[in-house]
């Protein structure tokens, strides 16, 4: 079952701080790094790489920005064999933002992309490239996605020199069918590229959509310390260490993270398996409006109401 | 997507009482049984025949006996198509404490054996037919069975009348392609049999299992609400009840029982995902282990000595 192409991508600081804007303690980010080094992680996803014009520091925290001084102060020169992410979202980064690699704490950037996006992305993706990074798309949203949309974007991915493009179940809405039915055409578009899968939980799916990836040869896979991220969140690392038989991976330092942090964090921080995401991802809808209900500590439970305000319908 | 062959069976008063010891207010058994009806669920189970010799009412609840008179005090008649159901686990129940069905509340009887016990099953199943009771058969931890004994299990039931064969993963320590393969085997050695699935959520897979269970014709299907159940709980089946498309099926009620008793009972009974019951199912084993462990409020969020305790291994 061991498939030495398999890379496990950790991005609990970069999905999981959508839920706090990034303003996670630096021990924590440091524990996490270390337990990814211990654990045998291939990359660590640290953050999102924007423009310092798109946000302010006074509301969101240096994991928004990846600044190489921020990432040093916390973990170091990263003397280590686990490469360093971060992300990037079209619109908001100017591409002289980023330095070239070898000037860089990082080693890949992820553009992440909506449909109608992804020709600036490609343009930024190949930009990194030449300026040395690793590089990847990662097209958002593809559940609800226009067939014909998303093969005129597969062919445009296919002519780019990108090596590396993500299945992204964005809405946590997809199942093993629809999961794999997509890498297919993502893999006959796609001749010679990797492909990765970044899951949601929403239908408690998140691990189970990766396995589905693993077995139809997606060999990028995306997963997060006790699957803390937006919503419902992601697949759970934990879990995806103890399935994989590949002998470098070990489960010990991430369960030592968990205990010591995540435990405690939970009670600060609703992500993971709650009814409003569920409905939401059961609908195919973005979360928005699930995270919105759910920031309420009065309404938050009243499942009910909730359901009748996103489908105005009576009988499912 | 419809199937109409498909039959939903809500087991969360007889698997959840597992963690209560069946000691559920009537009040909360009432209401589950209200949100079945409405939701269109096929079967209840409500709870285990059992001898009173084998267990004392000042330990178990009532629904470990799941007497009629018990189970009319709360229900009432029962004038509506759901049907109910009670467990019946071998050497926990003699033959002449089962009514015939037609002086019984029960409409349904499901013998639960480990595979050494199956010919003991058969015959207690093939009584309760007898009875006139709709009967099946669960074997429970078949992730430990040697293929022979499965296979000699399997021709002796295949032999008998018992129409309704469950495949059950009681460790919640299987995947997708595991259960596909023994599905298969099932309908191979059980030629016009119905197969049920009841999966366990170790590894947040038994709503996945659940449907590749669908996928691969199983057409009774266990869940309980919220996912309550031993150790880390069933498939939830508010998310089983929002992806299958039988337009009988409705969500709402069940959402209702959620918000008014589970999101409180969860700060009482601790089923559900946890790291203890993940290490059990990753390793293929009994979740005593990890249940003994969750029942010390002082260390149960201490995984790492959790972990090394069940392994003896530095290297996982």
């Amino acid at each position: 079952m061991y498939r030495e192409e398999i890379k496990v991508l950790d991005c609990t600081i970069r999905d999981g701080g959508l839920m706090n804007k990034w303003q996670f303690p630096d021990e924590y980010v440091k524990a996490v790094y270390n337990a990814c080094v211990e654990s045998g992680v291939d990359y660590m996803e640290i953050g999102y790489k924007s423009s310092e014009k798109a946000f302010s520091r006074s509301e969101v925290g240096a994991w928004k920005f990846c600044d190489d001084k921020d990432i040093r102060k916390v973990i170091g020169e990263n003397d280590t064999k686990l490469k360093l992410s971060a992300m990037a979202d079209i619109g908001r980064i100017e591409p002289e933002d980023i330095a070239p690699a070898e000037d860089s704490m990082l080693d890949m950037i992820r553009v992440a992309a909506y449909v109608h996006q992804i020709d600036k992305a490609i343009w930024l993706a190949e930009h990194c490239q030449d300026k040395g990074y690793e590089v990847t798309i990662n097209l958002m949203a593809v559940s609800n996605v226009m067939e014909r949309d998303l093969e005129e974007a597969l062919e445009d991915v296919g002519k780019s020199k990108v090596p590396i493009f993500y299945l992204v179940d964005s809405f946590g809405s997809m199942y093993c069918e629809q999961i794999e039915r997509l890498v297919k055409k993502y893999q006959k578009f796609l001749p010679g590229k990797t492909i990765g899968v970044h899951m949601h939980n929403n239908m408690q799916l998140a691990f189970s959509n990766t396995v589905t990836g693993i077995i139809h040869n997606c060999n990028f896979l995306d997963a997060t310390f006790m699957g803390i991220g937006r919503g419902a969140g992601n697949c759970p690392i934990e879990i995806l260490m103890s399935f994989l038989k590949n002998p470098k991976y070990k489960i010990k330092p991430i369960l030592g993270v968990i205990q010591d942090y995540m435990i405690d964090m939970q009670k600060e921080i609703d992500w993971g398996y709650h009814i409003p995401y569920l409905i939401t991802g059961a609908l195919n809808q973005h979360p928005r409006s699930a995270l919105k209900w759910m920031d309420n500590p009065e309404t938050k439970n009243d499942f009910v109401t909730f359901y009748k305000q996103v489908t105005d319908k009576e009988d499912l």
